[in-house]
Protein backbone atom coordinates (compact mmCIF):
# COMPACT_ATOMS: atom_id res chain seq x y z
CA UNK A 1 0.00 0.00 0.00
CA UNK A 2 1.99 2.80 -1.35
CA UNK A 3 0.18 5.83 0.79
CA UNK A 4 1.15 3.90 3.77
CA UNK A 5 4.40 3.95 2.95
CA UNK A 6 4.78 7.21 2.09
CA UNK A 7 2.81 8.31 5.62
CA UNK A 8 5.29 6.21 7.10
CA UNK A 9 8.42 7.87 5.08
CA UNK A 10 6.59 11.26 6.30
CA UNK A 11 6.54 9.95 9.93
CA UNK A 12 10.25 8.64 9.66
CA UNK A 13 11.47 12.23 8.74
CA UNK A 14 9.51 14.11 11.63
CA UNK A 15 11.16 10.94 14.22
CA UNK A 16 14.68 12.44 12.36
CA UNK A 17 13.61 16.12 12.93
CA UNK A 18 12.59 15.57 16.17
CA UNK A 19 15.93 13.89 17.16
CA UNK A 20 13.50 11.06 18.19
CA UNK A 21 16.07 8.43 17.87
CA UNK A 22 14.82 5.54 20.11
CA UNK A 23 11.58 5.50 17.64
CA UNK A 24 14.23 4.68 15.25
CA UNK A 25 13.44 0.96 15.34
CA UNK A 26 9.67 1.41 14.77
CA UNK A 27 11.41 3.04 10.93
CA UNK A 28 14.72 1.16 10.30
CA UNK A 29 15.11 -2.54 9.73
CA UNK A 30 17.85 -3.96 12.11
CA UNK A 31 19.75 -5.14 9.43
CA UNK A 32 19.46 -1.16 7.88
CA UNK A 33 22.43 -0.38 4.37
CA UNK A 34 23.25 2.80 3.74
CA UNK A 35 25.22 3.34 0.11
CA UNK A 36 26.21 -0.52 0.41
CA UNK A 37 27.38 -0.05 4.30
CA UNK A 38 25.71 -2.72 6.83
CA UNK A 39 24.79 0.15 9.41
CA UNK A 40 22.64 -2.00 11.55
CA UNK A 41 20.35 0.59 13.91
CA UNK A 42 23.11 1.20 16.12
CA UNK A 43 25.67 2.51 13.35
CA UNK A 44 22.38 3.92 11.21
CA UNK A 45 21.52 6.27 14.48
CA UNK A 46 25.05 7.10 15.17
CA UNK A 47 25.84 8.14 11.44
CA UNK A 48 21.99 10.57 12.30
CA UNK A 49 23.71 11.80 15.51
CA UNK A 50 26.93 12.73 13.60
CA UNK A 51 25.45 14.45 11.38
CA UNK A 52 23.26 16.33 13.70
CA UNK A 53 26.28 16.82 16.06
CA UNK A 54 28.04 18.98 12.55
CA UNK A 55 24.71 20.48 11.62
CA UNK A 56 23.16 21.03 14.91
CA UNK A 57 20.02 22.66 12.60
CA UNK A 58 19.67 19.85 10.31
CA UNK A 59 15.88 19.42 9.01
CA UNK A 60 14.71 17.08 6.93
CA UNK A 61 12.30 18.94 4.37
CA UNK A 62 10.35 16.19 1.48
CA UNK A 63 10.03 18.83 -1.98
CA UNK A 64 9.43 15.17 -4.04
CA UNK A 65 8.15 12.13 -3.24
CA UNK A 66 7.25 9.27 -5.05
CA UNK A 67 6.66 5.47 -3.89
CA UNK A 68 5.09 2.06 -4.68
CA UNK A 69 4.48 -0.93 -2.51
CA UNK A 70 8.12 -1.40 -1.59
CA UNK A 71 10.09 1.79 -2.66
CA UNK A 72 10.08 5.54 -1.80
CA UNK A 73 12.47 7.65 -3.75
CA UNK A 74 12.71 11.35 -1.54
CA UNK A 75 14.33 15.07 -3.31
CA UNK A 76 15.57 16.33 0.51
CA UNK A 77 15.78 20.53 0.61
CA UNK A 78 18.06 21.22 3.26
CA UNK A 79 18.93 24.87 4.24
CA UNK A 80 21.39 24.92 7.45
CA UNK A 81 24.58 26.21 8.47
CA UNK A 82 27.07 23.35 9.39
CA UNK A 83 29.35 24.18 12.21
CA UNK A 84 32.69 22.88 10.69
CA UNK A 85 33.70 20.39 7.80
CA UNK A 86 30.70 18.94 6.00
CA UNK A 87 31.36 16.40 3.22
CA UNK A 88 35.15 17.71 3.52
CA UNK A 89 34.10 21.15 2.77
CA UNK A 90 34.81 23.88 5.09
CA UNK A 91 31.56 25.28 5.23
CA UNK A 92 32.23 26.93 9.25
CA UNK A 93 29.04 27.77 9.94
CA UNK A 94 27.90 29.47 6.84
CA UNK A 95 24.18 28.80 5.40
CA UNK A 96 24.42 26.40 2.87
CA UNK A 97 21.05 25.00 0.89
CA UNK A 98 21.67 21.88 -0.43
CA UNK A 99 19.69 18.37 -1.62
CA UNK A 100 19.61 15.03 -1.15
CA UNK A 101 18.09 12.39 -3.75
CA UNK A 102 17.80 9.31 -1.68
CA UNK A 103 15.83 5.78 -2.40
CA UNK A 104 14.94 3.60 0.22
CA UNK A 105 14.08 -0.02 -0.41
CA UNK A 106 11.74 -1.46 2.65
CA UNK A 107 11.01 -4.13 4.03
CA UNK A 108 8.42 -5.34 6.07
CA UNK A 109 7.11 -1.85 6.53
CA UNK A 110 10.98 -0.51 7.62
CA UNK A 111 13.42 0.94 6.01
CA UNK A 112 16.06 -2.17 4.57
CA UNK A 113 18.21 -0.45 2.09
CA UNK A 114 19.30 3.49 1.55
CA UNK A 115 20.92 4.59 -1.57
CA UNK A 116 21.65 8.33 -1.72
CA UNK A 117 23.36 11.51 -3.58
CA UNK A 118 24.25 14.69 -2.02
CA UNK A 119 24.52 18.15 -4.16
CA UNK A 120 27.80 18.35 -2.87
CA UNK A 121 28.60 20.63 -5.37
CA UNK A 122 25.90 23.02 -4.35
CA UNK A 123 27.63 23.44 -1.23
CA UNK A 124 30.99 23.89 -2.92
CA UNK A 125 29.33 26.82 -4.98
CA UNK A 126 27.77 28.30 -2.42
CA UNK A 127 31.08 28.37 -0.04
CA UNK A 128 33.52 29.93 -2.34
CA UNK B 1 -2.02 5.14 -15.06
CA UNK B 2 2.04 4.45 -13.00
CA UNK B 3 3.01 0.77 -15.07
CA UNK B 4 2.17 3.22 -18.36
CA UNK B 5 4.63 5.83 -17.51
CA UNK B 6 7.15 3.43 -16.45
CA UNK B 7 6.84 1.62 -19.84
CA UNK B 8 7.09 5.33 -21.14
CA UNK B 9 10.48 6.16 -19.28
CA UNK B 10 11.74 2.83 -19.69
CA UNK B 11 11.08 3.44 -23.88
CA UNK B 12 13.02 7.44 -23.32
CA UNK B 13 15.67 5.71 -21.96
CA UNK B 14 16.03 2.93 -25.02
CA UNK B 15 15.92 5.99 -26.98
CA UNK B 16 18.94 7.57 -25.91
CA UNK B 17 20.47 4.51 -25.98
CA UNK B 18 19.54 4.19 -29.26
CA UNK B 19 20.80 7.87 -29.92
CA UNK B 20 17.67 7.97 -31.50
CA UNK B 21 17.21 12.02 -31.28
CA UNK B 22 14.61 12.62 -33.49
CA UNK B 23 12.11 10.78 -31.20
CA UNK B 24 12.49 12.87 -28.61
CA UNK B 25 9.63 14.48 -28.67
CA UNK B 26 7.42 11.41 -28.14
CA UNK B 27 9.13 11.37 -24.52
CA UNK B 28 9.97 15.31 -23.71
CA UNK B 29 7.60 18.00 -23.56
CA UNK B 30 8.57 20.99 -25.23
CA UNK B 31 9.21 23.35 -22.20
CA UNK B 32 11.55 20.64 -20.36
CA UNK B 33 13.32 22.65 -17.65
CA UNK B 34 16.35 20.21 -15.99
CA UNK B 35 17.70 21.62 -12.64
CA UNK B 36 16.39 24.66 -12.88
CA UNK B 37 17.29 25.77 -16.63
CA UNK B 38 14.36 25.82 -19.12
CA UNK B 39 16.11 23.87 -21.57
CA UNK B 40 12.52 23.39 -24.16
CA UNK B 41 13.85 19.62 -26.46
CA UNK B 42 16.05 21.08 -28.43
CA UNK B 43 18.41 22.25 -25.67
CA UNK B 44 17.86 19.36 -24.13
CA UNK B 45 18.37 17.12 -27.10
CA UNK B 46 21.75 19.63 -27.44
CA UNK B 47 22.90 18.67 -23.60
CA UNK B 48 22.22 15.26 -24.71
CA UNK B 49 24.20 15.23 -27.45
CA UNK B 50 27.01 16.63 -25.43
CA UNK B 51 27.27 14.09 -23.37
CA UNK B 52 27.42 11.78 -25.59
CA UNK B 53 30.16 13.87 -27.36
CA UNK B 54 32.21 13.32 -24.04
CA UNK B 55 31.32 9.83 -23.38
CA UNK B 56 30.84 8.08 -26.48
CA UNK B 57 29.89 4.81 -24.41
CA UNK B 58 27.36 6.20 -22.69
CA UNK B 59 24.57 3.79 -21.50
CA UNK B 60 21.46 4.43 -19.02
CA UNK B 61 21.41 1.58 -17.31
CA UNK B 62 18.30 1.48 -14.39
CA UNK B 63 18.93 0.31 -11.01
CA UNK B 64 15.70 1.33 -9.11
CA UNK B 65 12.73 2.62 -10.38
CA UNK B 66 9.49 4.39 -8.72
CA UNK B 67 6.99 6.08 -10.26
CA UNK B 68 3.44 7.48 -9.14
CA UNK B 69 0.49 9.07 -11.85
CA UNK B 70 2.92 11.90 -12.96
CA UNK B 71 6.56 11.14 -11.22
CA UNK B 72 9.38 8.63 -11.79
CA UNK B 73 12.51 8.35 -9.97
CA UNK B 74 15.14 6.53 -11.41
CA UNK B 75 18.51 5.24 -9.63
CA UNK B 76 20.65 5.03 -12.89
CA UNK B 77 23.73 3.59 -13.32
CA UNK B 78 26.72 4.13 -15.77
CA UNK B 79 29.72 2.23 -16.70
CA UNK B 80 31.67 4.15 -19.16
CA UNK B 81 35.02 5.96 -20.25
CA UNK B 82 34.24 10.06 -20.64
CA UNK B 83 37.03 10.77 -23.20
CA UNK B 84 38.28 14.19 -21.56
CA UNK B 85 37.04 15.94 -19.01
CA UNK B 86 33.78 15.43 -17.60
CA UNK B 87 32.04 17.43 -14.67
CA UNK B 88 34.97 19.13 -14.14
CA UNK B 89 37.11 15.97 -13.50
CA UNK B 90 39.73 15.00 -15.95
CA UNK B 91 38.56 11.31 -16.41
CA UNK B 92 41.12 11.16 -20.04
CA UNK B 93 39.25 7.89 -21.08
CA UNK B 94 39.52 5.80 -17.81
CA UNK B 95 36.40 3.21 -16.61
CA UNK B 96 34.24 5.09 -14.64
CA UNK B 97 31.55 3.89 -12.47
CA UNK B 98 28.68 5.84 -11.11
CA UNK B 99 25.14 6.77 -10.29
CA UNK B 100 22.82 9.36 -11.03
CA UNK B 101 19.19 9.98 -9.13
CA UNK B 102 16.56 11.35 -11.22
CA UNK B 103 13.39 12.68 -10.68
CA UNK B 104 11.20 13.24 -13.39
CA UNK B 105 7.84 15.19 -13.37
CA UNK B 106 5.38 14.30 -16.30
CA UNK B 107 2.77 16.94 -17.79
CA UNK B 108 0.38 15.12 -20.46
CA UNK B 109 2.49 11.87 -20.50
CA UNK B 110 5.72 13.99 -21.54
CA UNK B 111 8.52 14.76 -19.33
CA UNK B 112 8.30 18.18 -18.17
CA UNK B 113 10.42 18.87 -15.50
CA UNK B 114 13.97 16.87 -14.61
CA UNK B 115 16.08 17.21 -11.35
CA UNK B 116 19.43 15.01 -11.50
CA UNK B 117 21.92 14.75 -9.00
CA UNK B 118 25.30 12.54 -10.04
CA UNK B 119 27.40 10.97 -8.06
CA UNK B 120 30.57 13.21 -8.82
CA UNK B 121 32.40 12.07 -5.22
CA UNK B 122 32.64 8.38 -6.60
CA UNK B 123 34.03 9.53 -10.24
CA UNK B 124 36.96 11.53 -8.30
CA UNK B 125 37.73 8.70 -6.07
CA UNK B 126 38.04 6.41 -9.00
CA UNK B 127 40.64 8.61 -10.93
CA UNK B 128 42.56 9.30 -7.63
Amino acid sequence: MPADLLADYRAYLDCLNRRAWDELPRFVHEGVEHNGRAFGVAGYRGMLERDVEQIPDLRFDVEMLVGDASTVAARLKFDCRPKGTFLGLDVGGRRVCFVEHAFYAFEHGLIRTVWSVIDREAIAAQIG
